[in-house]
């Protein structure tokens, strides 16, 4: 096997080639989703451009040709995951279609009252909620495996767990916050014993190493296309074929029927059965491409510089003083989560994005752990093996400097002074007038960002007893909280704060807008041309992430209450 | 406006420019998923290649843009069926899972023993089946509402059966099969009156014609992106706010929460408590570029060229003589369904596949409206904007041409004698050894069709008695029944038959490898690699379209029983 070449890796990408922010794109958003090869996206247009047309429908040759691509991408699947029969791959749109598929099926079918179903706490909502609310709809419960310190289900504490009453072990291959692949085969072994329906979410672990179905045992495993460099709206459901056969369909429709009248349907074979409708296609077809990629030499030697990279990460970063893991030990897969002793994970997930740096912050859609583990939240930094050591360094490097920034009194202590006793009068307007013009000056988004930041320095913080759960606005990546503070005649005054300074520095521009403003006037604002004004529009998602859109709404909402 | 250029219209979709079976491709099978234009396929890559990251989840910057960009496709497409806010946008992986939702969500919350789901006879299987298993777990009935010559659905004699106990009516806007525009406003003024819940299946319209959801005052709409020129994987489902308010969610995951312990979970806002996991972003995001294209000047124009494409193919297709059309008159949207009075609907399909013409065969997902018109299937001849007037014309002449082939005595009746003399003698291997011969003789798959269709011709037929429920083979788009007919010691001997041709021909090549050989020789047999060497397979779709695999299936099932 010769050297892997990054630099050959990252060619396959051409994302990898844009500036961010003006910086040169590092991202370390893996977990979340993975970049492209071009031959995907080649795939893909190919797809279009040349084989297009609806499968298992037509005789006419487009027809049978999109039908046998599709095939033989199962067939693909089935061979890289060393499934016995293709009819096994039941195509989904996600690991999260795949999971809520089981649970409407077999699950539905299975469960009775006192039923068990044993997830572990570092799951995924993925894999909680449909099971959580088939438990209430079946009368069965919840049964919680805990994780070690190192952050791996607990083996030795889950085994007693796993009891007569056990129906479904529904657990994940490593955790998409930890990072640590689970010893899942004595789990797998006493839950069979037990006579339990095992489900293996995959999500996490299919894009760095071959999985072998038969050598797991398991009765179903899931994971995503779009995880493993493979096109988004994808999934792929690998299950036993006896109780693929005995399941009923998930949904109703064409293609999943033998024969339909209006007093009875036969339904067809698996796979098919699970797979109603016209699917994805162009995403099936480009997938057999993604498993080439995946199984090419490039791929496979990316496998071992892939831990080169995990070890030299956790070394780097664990030399970061300050820098708290959320568990012990090196991960297994290049997840990284942490939190940061002084500065809140979303102002750094921030202070990364406005250096070109793609990292996620918040509960990364596992908020039982968060619980568990007693956070709000952490910074994730998630690689793949076109990160480079440079980039790395670079990381750290972009901590550091945040940590340092956050502990020391700001360079600018005389701006911030300044803008806070503007503040103090915000009501003349002089406030906005103010941040209009500091904005105008800030090219670039490294210079707005600053701004931003110093705006949520000089906020006044709310009291604590304040920040309750009445004023608190949902929808944010970090908690925000909202009041009316005073009303004179007409005249609102709001208070607000953020356990982040980003969105306290958002805060600040719109209590700007809104301070000393009748309800009327509050309504009347077009929120959305101010933050386009100041150049934010761009950088501000228009999601929950950064809450902007909730904070805006609640502002409307007080008004209007306030009519 | 300027005059349409269909020279500038076919410009636009790369895939015209290809030839199929050596002939420039006729595509006419645009009910089933239409071409795409290459700015929704440029689109696709765009996305991939520069803005890809998971939405609703990053703060970075690149996860941001893709949540912009996510969320302006939503509110597009909300302006385009004029929607009163894009919150009222749901998207979904096509028609057939957005009726899945409504039927689990809606469906399942409101119906009760004796209630009323009614639909037209002339529903596509996606918006029955779903309906039709809601229903038996609900102690619910279907009401079928008919249709009437003309292939409308007949509001005088349906209104009448919209009474107290109806609580859903779920129709479509056309029928996929008969391509009639339904008289929908009267049967949702009175569904409304009777305090049901109104559904619209707008598929095929969509299209066709700009949708206003607020002038149609209907609650639900749903159709697909592929069949209006966008990309595979995509759904849009529109509601009535007060109902999507109302409703359970349908999957559950990330992105449709807003907390989640393992003792609770609240879930989010419409319109993400119906978007549980990652979804399809990157048709999500090209959807924006597609309804550019279907607003721009060019699709505008196509409209009015349409309409004179439909008057043009009626016209021509009802002078062939012996062509009978499923209902009386012109159709609303360019589908035309129809069966000849001399062969069957799927040689006629694979005729014109032998000249590039493609056109779908079958039930067309639409059983119970094939059943209530007494066919076992018809050709769908189903056409786009970027269908010409040659076409047309070149598509009537093979139609005309293909029934003169099915009247006339074979101009090769000499070589079908032979085959046939043949075929008595296939116990000693010559059959087969003739047809190996003959196909590798035959260059391109027109010379092999017609190779296909003597073998068709002299397979001897079955006793009209002999064509039961028994020996039919499940998985073909036509009929075709199997049987052993002698055996003799450990010789199988085989009988075979189908109502099309093309199938029969492709039974007499399977039964001249089967015939005289033993169950075990059967079983060992390698039918895949002789079809390959044939040089079929690129041809024949692995799917139930041809049955050649259920064929194979059932021979090697019959040899097993025997073993």
């Amino acid at each position: 096997m010769t050297e892997f070449s990054v630099t050959e890796f990252r060619q396959q990408f051409p994302i990898l080639q844009r500036l961010v922010n003006n910086q040169p794109l590092i991202y370390c958003d893996n977990a979340a989703t993975t970049q492209k090869p071009q031959a995907v996206i080649e795939a893909i247009s190919r797809q279009l451009q040349n084989t297009n047309a609806n499968v298992h429908r037509g005789a006419h040759y487009l027809s049978a040709k999109a039908t046998t691509l599709y095939e033989q991408a199962r067939a693909k699947v089935a061979q890289y995951i060393n499934a016995p029969h293709a009819d096994q791959i039941i195509w989904t749109k996600g690991t999260t279609e795949s999971i809520n598929l089981l649970a409407t099926t077999i699950g539905q079918q299975l469960l009775a009252e006192g039923d068990e179903i044993l997830l572990s706490v570092a799951e995924h909502h993925a894999n909680i909620v449909p099971w959580q609310q088939l438990a209430e709809r079946c009368g069965a419960r919840l049964v919680i495996l805990p994780i070690d310190q190192q952050g791996r289900i607990d083996v030795d504490k889950s085994l007693p767990l796993i009891g007569d009453n056990c129906r479904f072990l529904c657990i994940n291959h490593a955790s998409n916050v930890l990072g640590k692949i689970n010893d899942i085969k004595p789990l797998l072994n006493k839950a069979k014993q037990a006579g339990a329906i095992t489900v293996l979410d995959a999500a996490q672990t299919a894009a760095h190493f071959k999985i072998d179905v038969q050598d797991l045992d398991v009765d179903f495993i899931t994971f995503s296309a779009h995880k493993m460099f493979g096109p988004a709206g994808l999934g792929v459901l690998y299950g036993r074929r006896s109780l693929l056969d005995s399941m009923p369909p998930y949904q109703f429709g064409g293609e999943m029927i033998k024969t339909v009248s209006f007093e009875h349907t036969e339904f067809n074979q698996t796979p098919h059965k699970f797979e109603a409708g016209t699917p994805n296609l162009t995403a099936v077809i480009a997938m057999a491409e993604c498993i080439d990629f995946l199984t090419s030499d490039l791929c496979q030697q990316s496998l071992r510089y892939e831990q080169a990279l995990i070890a030299y990460a956790y070394q780097k970063l664990d030399q970061i003083a300050g820098l708290q893991w959320l568990v012990v030990g090196c991960p297994d897969l290049p997840i990284f989560s942490f939190t940061l002793q002084t500065g809140h994970h979303q102002d750094l997930a921030s202070y990364l994005d406005s250096r070109g740096i793609a990292v996620r912050s918040g509960h990364h859609c596992a908020m039982p752990l968060m619980q568990a583990l007693q956070l709000p939240g952490s910074v994730r930094v998630s690689l793949a093996p076109y990160n480079t050591f440079a980039e790395i360094d670079r990381v750290v490097q972009c901590i550091v400097e945040f940590i340092a920034s956050e502990q020391q009194p700001s360079q600018t202590a005389a701006n911030v002074t300044a803008i806070q006793s503007e503040h103090s009068v915000s009501v003349s307007g002089q406030h906005w007038q103010d941040i209009r013009h500091r904005f105008s000056q800030a090219t670039g988004w490294d210079a707005k960002h600053r701004e931003i930041m110093l705006l949520g320095k000089a906020l006044p913080r709310m009291d604590k007893a304040e920040r309750t759960e009445q004023h608190l606005i949902s929808g944010c990546e970090s908690n925000a909280w909202l009041k009316i503070a005073n009303q004179d005649n007409d005249m609102l005054t709001f208070e607000a704060d953020s356990d982040a300074r980003v969105i306290r520095g958002l805060l600040n521009i719109i209590l700007s807008l809104s301070n000393g403003k009748s309800s009327a006037e509050i309504l009347a604002m077009d929120f959305d041309a101010v933050f386009d004004e100041l150049g934010l529009m761009q950088h501000l998602s228009p999601s929950r992430g950064n809450g902007l859109l909730a904070i805006v709404k609640r502002i409307k909402e007080l008004a209007t209450s306030n009519l």
